[in-house]
């Protein structure tokens, strides 16, 4: 049994890994916190009434190094990076949902979230919580850096094809589709029921700061640079990532050559699931487990593949991974409380 | 004043088809039929109560031909194609909203829509109704083939770049999003509210029978023989459909000259909107509407284009372009009834 | 042709206002103001692109003397009034959508609106504008007082009951759900679309400001003092209103009394559709239309009556309602630019 | 650890069971089938891939009877009672979530289901599975009815006030709204997504089968007949039921005595939540949960009352409250697996 505690329960992330943990068999929820929202957290979010009593403080560093063994934190960017250098100093495991420790290149950085990094040391220790890559060095990471919800969803989807074929690739384009929740507890007229509700749109076209986090992760399994086009679109639903990816080769691969690759790759892996060919992914069967579903399509001169992948973009995307990471630090069953 | 009819009331374009030509100033509405539906419009379609007292009846050819300048055919594809030659040889004017008359190769026809054409004669004579593209020969139509709803919007937004930098295109790849009128009044459980709502998939991938229309009229734009990867999804929102278009060159083009090749193009077309640099197309701004609305943006190394294009699949997608083919077709102002 | 202009262009009923009058065919929008937003209308709203070039300004009482002969004013409750007396004193005429001319009880206004009324003097001449109940009022009127979007649908399904049996009643109960845009543009959490998405609530419960303006005009309609339980609910769709009336008598009411009552009482409306016993009205049926549908049904003791109304808020509720008043007053077709 | 059947696993209840017990601690679900589906579990629910390799047999009663020590009858209503008794003759204990076992008079049910009963020595001895009003006789029973959807939210609104002022009421009226889910896996056109997305309406008015269901056990509870006003609505979500129950009174209740008792009454419940007064149930904070979230009103004149609940149709209202009596009349902790 460890202790954990949460920055930042009063976002979406906050509140599923709250759900997760309470659930959970080995841990014990010590401390909540939150950068400017107190109070009862069945009174943040009622959902709570009657599973807890915890109340959210402001953050208190001393409190969650005296209160937790591991903190996940689960704030807007560019705020835990101010956080995470005092906790790992006390010895304490940290998980970072946010986008802080992802991007190994500080220029990149700045120019991506418009901030000076403010822990270049551990940035450099910080392991991606990528499970079904990084599996060793999350082991024994005291740092995690939790990946982005988009690249979650795009890394599965392109980490077996890229191993293998990285050569043939003319072109990868990602199409990818989130719904609300993805944009956080925002409140913004874009976010309004009446101006998302029966509509539909792309946002932040060729622009969108998860860009050089796929294309860094893609690149780096594939050993070679490669050029990544990405489109978010907002869709009318809460949860949910679905990504459709282009790729143009220029040499054939056969649909069932690519579907034995996928199937191979992530044989031993509890949490992808990579349906046979003819079937595709649905938000439906992923929303609100840790699964990320993969479907695989080649068209008739066997140059052009359409591999789809669903997420939650909450669970695995956010939360769901961020305990499966923990779950990995701690020794415990990777699925346990998320299955 | 024409009198007009339409054979397929009971489904979603009959009905956004009676609704424009209930507010037409030039026409009536003289004769509504479909295969096997009857009774009052408006017990089929309450919305019509206190707007209207037809009578849906069986249809038959005879009583079109009398009541009828032209008519609408807004029935399942494989139905249009035993149904129109007769109108025509009376002289009539005959919209149809399926795709019997949309496909010039037979074969081609009977790949996708399994069944063979019976009416190839006329498939000759039948003009593609899209008027940005072939306005003078709509006007001299007697059959107008009715574009496909994903087409549609494949084609405004592909057109003008086709027309100049075909020699350029190394790839073309559309994500389609539809929403659920699109599939017509079918009860299956795919179309189920718990099955659609808060879900999203891709369906029928690298094999919807838009495909080929697709292709051949783009490539007739271009004048050049293109292969497009098209892939379609379904979206939880009765209308509307947003393509995402990504095309890789194999030479640079600027985002300006894109916009003004773009601007200019449509320069005086009064239902295709291009926007401004930097904005994207929603749903919200075409449903319910006539319009096409598109969007552009280019990437760092200029090699990469993303085009929008938003349009209502019931409108713009199916009976408003179809009464905007009637306004050409019978010298009415083009905009009538649908501004 | 008369020449109108509408305050208050930026919030949905400013919106749906604007399309209405865009289409009718005896006006021209001369002006379009706001209380501070300004630019042109196709940029505020998207949708307009193409079919305005009009321009939003500041809200001048001199610029909307000059170029307009009839003035809606459709801004949040409590900025007619000091605008609306300028204008009548200039002869223009003035149809208000807020509910600053509603309540003719300046104290009760007080109560509910928690302001005092800054223009009693015009509040006395203003007309009710019920078409319904009050048109030849309404046809001579200077000042219309649009009614509330619940009012609406709460007073034309209690008409005609207590026309006749208003002595029979022992209790009203209305309970009413309405879509999120009758909250108006507001940018608040619980209208983001993540708070009322795949959600349902009552809010205000006994403690609406609407609830005197149903009690007050069903009384005047009665003869009689009626005190009505009114319970809104906010519904996870954009538009519509269904309210369900539950009637409790201590006579007995046969269901063909009732239903030839109302009938009867709404036989020459061109705008109220009083359903067949047995059917029920759906807001699918009356949105983005002038209707409001009624259905009527009573228990097996005869002495429980239902009575289900539905509109669609921002017309039937709000704008639509307006234009048509401003049909009456004009001495236009009432149902012009409305069917 | 005991062994569980479900039939009926191609139902969304039976779907959600398997859910609640694949994550249960001391159950093993081993045995699953239909009455005419079969197959692997995770081909009829995608979401179940990884998660089980259970496989969907046609029912055969042998099969349960040597497979499971209890059974869960999950299947559309008429279909239970002729399975039941057979199970129960085994010594297996069965818990029916249909409405077989609901009504002790078999003219009622017969009247509003269209169907004589089969088993009405059975019907005697099985036990309403409301744990708040009967846990002492659900721990000895060994056949469960399940209660309705509508009528759980309906009972727990109403027990606390009719045990104590049932000698009060002059009426009560209750206005309930359901998620889709509550119709089953119906593929109707009624349920289609462009039917109900957008769309709201009353149902069934006065004619609802679960009418006599409330009726009973809330006039079972009051020691009194009383006759209750019941109209259900189809909101446009996935899951969830909200309530409003209209309460007229003769004599004065205050909102702080009504509040006293419903906290007292339902004060050792783990699954009911009665909220502070000026709060309100919400379906967002009840869905995919066991609680049953109550809200109080009382107006001016203290003699209407407005009682407001909420649950999760298919968790409290079904599968949920199954899976409690079960912990019940097994000796496991009541909230195992649910919370």
């Amino acid at each position: 049994m460890i202790r954990v505690g949460i920055v930042g329960i009063s976002g979406f992330s906050g509140k599923v890994l709250l759900d997760i943990l309470l659930k959970h068999g080995a841990v014990r929820v010590t401390y909540v916190a939150a950068r400017s929202t107190t109070g009862r957290v069945d009174t943040i979010w009622p959902q709570f009434r009657g599973r807890t009593d915890l109340v959210c403080e402001v953050y208190d560093p001393q409190a969650a190094i005296a209160q937790c063994d591991l903190v996940f934190l689960a704030m807007p960017h560019t705020e835990s990076m101010a956080i995470a250098g005092k906790l790992l100093k006390a010895g304490k495991k940290v998980i970072d949902l946010s986008a802080d420790y992802r991007l190994k290149n500080i220029s990149v950085f700045k120019k991506w979230y418009h901030a000076a990094h403010k822990d270049p040391k551990n940035l450099l220790k910080a392991v991606y919580g990528s499970p079904e890559l990084y599996r060793a060095a999350i082991k024994k990471a005291s740092l995690i850096a939790n990946p982005g919800c988009y690249p979650t969803a795009a890394i599965l989807a392109l980490a077996p094809l890229v191993t293998v074929h990285a050569g043939k690739i003319l072109s990868i384009s990602i199409d990818a589709k989130s719904g609300v929740s993805g944009a956080g507890r925002k409140v913004a007229e874009g976010f309004m029921f009446c101006f998302v509700n029966e509509n539909f749109k792309a946002y932040r076209v060729l622009d969108h700061q998860h860009t050089p986090e796929i294309s860094y992760y893609v690149s780096k399994v594939a050993g070679r640079a490669l050029d990544i086009t990405f489109v978010p679109h907002l869709l009318p639903v809460d949860s949910g990532i679905l990504e459709t990816i282009y790729v143009h080769l220029d040499a054939k691969v056969s649909a069932d050559q690519l579907h034995m690759l996928y199937k191979k790759f992530y044989k031993a892996e509890a949490f992808v699931r990579v349906l046979d060919l003819g079937r595709q992914p649905e938000l439906a069967h992923v929303v609100r487990t840790n699964f990320c579903d993969i479907g695989l399509a080649v068209n008739e001169n066997r140059k052009t593949l359409v591999i789809t992948s669903a997420i939650d973009n909450l669970v695995k995307g956010a939360s769901g991974q961020a305990v499966q990471n923990m779950n990995i630090m701690s020794g415990f069953n990777e699925s346990e409380g998320l299955l």
